[in-house]
């Protein structure tokens, strides 16, 4: 693609592709992968072997003028200089939206929505508020933006919004400021993607612990502003465990939250920005828990019969005195695709090699309902055999085996290479999408099953063929998360309206069997419409009063999280006091 | 005294003495203990020996009338019944203040602010709705009692209200309604006092494992609205944490949280609840997860040549593999204390024998700066085994040495007598309090050697002998608390002036060295005033903005945490905008 070379936005700062995730160049292949297609064939009914029509140029692209005004753009070049004020139409696309299916197809098609009218990039919390100033007094909207990986619509401004939209890249603001050694605390700014960030406290001997999947396109800002999970949050905590102190710049006044590991200083105000999406101000920088690279680091991967057993052994385990790093566990469906999607020459086929198949075999496992299941541990060589001790017994008391640590190892590398498949279906017309809630350990059961079964109802009822998946990730000591994937055969201009009935179906079933909107992707436009069924009528009522209190005039991306409209202009809001 | 057998408010809920802490008949007493007296004497100047004049009768008091509104007592009298709508004097002014040091000093003096016009008793949440409804259709205030132990004055009435004042006795509703075996979760009534919980959680096998020093009088909700933090929270989690769900009783609006073990549904509107002192509503019941009681449970004595050793022992602790659930480090003053308040046949003595002494002599140890040390174990007795081995290499490298479990049990069975201290040294005029605060790793030193000095100037320059002394409790990954406890020897009639000199210093301490107002005794009034300073004032203006757009009439609770003032009668904030 011509595209795929052209430099835009500022040198220092990253940028997704604007037709997909992630970097342009870098794209889902199946070659040494020879179960991947007959997989995607038996379950969706498509072939992907055969040529995609691909037709994505951006000058075919219909973008509207931006509308930002020139007393606006002086001021702004004035704080940041002509450099960091941008409003070239493909950096203004890049920004319209998250990375989404919905916004995939949508920018695929050229629905292009309401765009912002420039893009700033500040170097310093001095810029942030100059922006932020700015924006105000002309009543115009600001829009944090960190990696643009979010996927429930947290990063686009209202369709209706006729004010002026800026969208503040938090890119340039990528430096460990500080690592309190004693403490084990960095200070670090919000702009910082994961893996700069990593690199840079790797170098001192330090890590965040915070993997999540979307970790390679993804900020601590970002992280924060949505109450983000990692990987590893069962050893380190969820970004809300982790975030200690931060800066958030507000209209005309700068929030400071000292790091403090605990206080009862009233209603946390710390838990309100978490999770806040940009509605109380722009997060610039936080002090988080950083910790010492363990020792040792070694995911195990164990098979069990049946993913209820499984669910069985995980529960166990969060009521024990073992503490891993990760618990994961995938439904049949789940492994089975991890097993199509191993290389030829890899492990995960590899663990499914004669031997293990004979085992299972002769256990009398019915080898389309094994769940594959990967434990972490973390700590010195002591430390980690004597948790695998204590895991290995719990495991085994669940039917559970062990295969070794080399699958995991695997997973390990490959985890950030997943999101790209979902562009590789869309050019075959295969919306993919994800969706995940927490729930107590006495519904994941139940919550598993009827949502399998609500998407597949979906599904059928549409007339189209789809495939769902789940995985167990991030225990503890109550529950876990639960996190599956679902796909449809329908590539139709309508396909949209069929993802919608199937998520819908999904997030609805959440409700319905005590499972949460959103364990860690958050709110945002996706997922507020079910929020009053999540924390009632007057837990919505309790955020808006903060919000509107906090912005009276909503300039701080509104709409997000509840929609109540824009003053003056519309108001769509499930919950009208 | 005639009061302790006077029998007060409906039979089913425990009442603290008018004029002190805990139940009539209990009482700090020094026999058994030779080394008390002589220490109380040399740090503070005081003879306890000597017979203490004791003039309380509750029939000196001049209470003010109620002034309940005829419809008012008729429609609670409707909603309740008779029997737990009382206006009865005693019961008011026990309603009238928490059982801080001020608090008790003042119903000693007849000095008794805004006492409470009736206080109810509601048994159901339905009651608490009919409570809450009657009293904002009459604009009177709220206020949600449970223990009454609370002692930063977040029971008590601003001394301007003109409105009725209705005090909620949460006491009745003290039932574990539901315990979910399989997520380790339990519905628990908000009115619970500690023990009764326990009781009827240990009969099925658990235990919620939060157990503050205000244990026997306080209550889940009061917990749970002041951020608490059990000596165990190493383990189990600050109540914050513990706390899944819940329900709150607001004007018109009842919030449901569902239990969650983790959830990205916007700002956290748990994490709202939890610390509002009653801003927001009246809680009425949580899920809180619990623990099935340890297999082993142990706690092990250590002392430390100094506390700094002890503090640098503890930091390396909680960056290390081991997951301990209580650590404590005294100070040598505490230290001290704790020696002196032992019992001669008791162990706290028997653990500085002769042979310990002479092993400490022959370490160079200076023991009159030793500090003594708790660390907790629970789990299997494997697991306890392998945590003790994790620390004891922990506390080798810093100098420390064990010195069994013997102190460390004694602790655990009368760490809850340590509040009856207070009344006793009361009656000889001798204000004592505590004050807490939670700081990184790398200020722990500097904000104890800071506080000390702070408070010992505030007393030198007050011209009056006091004491202070200070343990570390409550580790976190990147920091721990520290309380405080002082005592100053001015039976005078202006000594809470030097009272308030003395706490001012230390509180701006807290401040000026980089901790919080409170790690778990919450703001209050009596935090408030530095409010701005912890969470700046920006983090005022949003908690402001929040109890305005909730509460707009402050009819709940109003004045704790920030003190606007009553509407149309006053405002002393300290962050006006």
């Amino acid at each position: 693609m011509s595209d795929s070379t052209r430099r835009v936005g500022p040198r220092s700062v990253k940028q997704q592709k604007w037709w997909g995730w992630g970097a342009e160049g870098i794209e889902f292949s199946f070659a040494d992968k020879p179960k991947f297609a007959p997989f995607v064939l038996k379950v969706l009914g498509v072939d992907v072997t055969l040529p995609a029509p691909r037709v994505r140029t951006f000058d075919s692209l219909d973008v509207p003028a931006s509308q930002l005004s020139d007393s606006l753009r002086a001021t702004l070049v004035g704080a940041l200089g002509d450099e960091f004020v941008i409003d070239d139409d493909e950096i203004r696309v890049i920004h319209a939206f998250g990375r989404g299916v919905r916004d995939l197809v949508r920018v695929r098609r050229g629905q292009l929505g309401r765009v912002p009218d420039v893009v700033v990039y500040p170097g310093s919390e001095e810029d942030v508020v100059a922006i932020v100033d700015a924006a105000c007094a002309e009543n115009a909207v600001v829009i944090p933006y960190g990696g643009g990986s979010n996927i429930v619509g947290a990063l686009e401004a209202l369709p209706e919004e006729t004010r002026q939209v800026v969208s503040i890249n938090m890119g340039r603001m990528n430096k460990v400021l500080e690592i309190n050694n004693a403490a084990g605390l960095a200070r670090i700014q919000a702009g910082v993607l994961g893996p700069d960030m990593e690199i840079q406290l790797n170098a001192k001997g330090w890590t965040l612990g915070h993997f999540p999947d979307s970790f390679i396109w993804s900020t601590l800002g970002g992280w924060i502003a949505t109450r983000s999970s990692g990987m590893q949050s069962d050893k380190y905590g969820d970004i809300a465990e982790v975030t200690r102190g931060l800066r958030m710049v507000m209209n005309g006044q700068v929030l400071v939250l000292r790091p403090l590991p605990s206080s009862s200083s009233g209603p946390s105000v710390r838990e309100m920005v978490i999770g806040s999406e940009g509605r109380l101000g722009i997060i610039t920088e936080a002090w988080v828990n950083v910790h010492r690279l363990p020792e040792v680091r070694e995911i195990q991967a164990y098979f069990f019969p049946t993913y209820d057993a499984g669910l069985e052994a995980m529960t166990e385990l969060a009521a024990s005195d073992a503490a891993p790093s990760i618990t994961r566990v995938m439904d049949a469906n789940e492994t089975q695709f991890s097993m199509a999607n191993g290389k030829k020459s890899g492990r995960i086929s590899h663990l499914m090699n004669r031997a293990v198949q004979e085992v299972m075999t002769r256990k009398g496992w019915d080898l389309e309902k094994i769940a594959l299941s990967f434990v972490g541990y973390e700590g010195t060589a002591t430390h980690v055999r004597y948790e695998k001790g204590l895991v290995g017994k719990i495991v085994a008391r669940h039917g559970g085996m062990g295969v070794g640590k080399g699958p995991g190892a695997l997973y390990d590398q490959k985890k950030y290479d997943v999101p790209y498949i979902r562009d590789f279906l869309l050019d075959r017309g295969i919306p993919a999408d994800v969706s995940e809630t927490a729930t107590p350990w006495s519904l994941m059961k139940q919550i598993h099953d009827n949502t399998v079964a609500a998407a597949q109802a979906a599904m059928d009822e549409a007339g189209v063929q789809g495939f769902i998946m789940c995985h167990l990730s991030h225990s503890y000591h109550s529950g876990a998360c639960q996190y599956f994937t679902f796909a449809i055969n329908d590539a139709s201009e309508q396909n949209m309206e069929t993802y919608d009935k199937v998520k819908r179906a999904i997030q609805q079933s959440f409700m319905d069997n005590g499972g949460t909107v959103s364990h860690h992707h958050g709110v945002g436009e996706e997922h507020s419409p079910w929020l009053d069924q999540d924390i009632s009528p007057a837990g919505v009522f309790i955020q808006r009063k903060l919000f509107d209190g906090v912005d009276p005039g909503h300039n701080f991306n509104p709409g997000k999280i509840i929609h109540d409209g824009i003053p003056g202009i519309s108001s769509n809001s499930a919950q009208p006091e």
